[in-house]
């Protein structure tokens, strides 16, 4: 594809269960990567986004992330019935989507 | 950590042996994301750069991937011992390291 207008990174890292860090797989990480490549597809929109599945972004107690570039621009606690909004609100209006901004002192 | 200056995405897709697209993994993507870990870690950048693997970012026959924001530039076909020519050309000089920039028709 040509560089992408905008690039959403979604965090899909897996930990045993159990573990102290818990994960965004377990967080449902992989349901909201599936949400945003749904959305996209139906906006036709896949162009001009790039979707990618990624290891740790770090904010692990606070899955799952979702980062979009430019900006670093990070969504933490997003639910996959959310990608839509971070859709319309972030990529097509330009502005994002301010319930599930991460705060300050994780990104 | 706070919001990077820059941001170092490493794919590291794996795919069967024999798999059409290939994958970066069979190109030496975790040793390529390796050397950036380790390169960062001497360089004492862990704190203003980040450094995420992730699933494919697309041009998989131009392999292992390297995909820096902002800027959204990609490496193609780089290797383990590139990563310290990325850090110091590009994210210390500012200056992208052009042996390895994705051909036009890739990214």
């Amino acid at each position: 594809m040509p560089k992408p207008d905008y690039h959403i990174f979604v965090c899909v890292q897996r930990r045993p269960e159990g573990h102290p860090r818990s994960s965004c797989a377990s967080r449902n990480g992989e349901a909201v990567f599936n949400a945003f490549a749904t959305e996209l597809i139906k906006r036709n929109l896949q162009n001009r986004v790039a979707l990618t599945n990624t290891g740790c972004l770090g904010p692990c107690q606070a899955g799952a992330n979702v980062l979009v570039y430019p900006g670093s621009v990070m969504y933490s606690w997003l639910a996959p019935e959310e990608a839509a909004l971070v859709i319309e609100q972030h990529i097509l209006a330009g502005q994002p989507y301010t319930d599930k901004l991460a705060p300050r002192e994780l990104w």
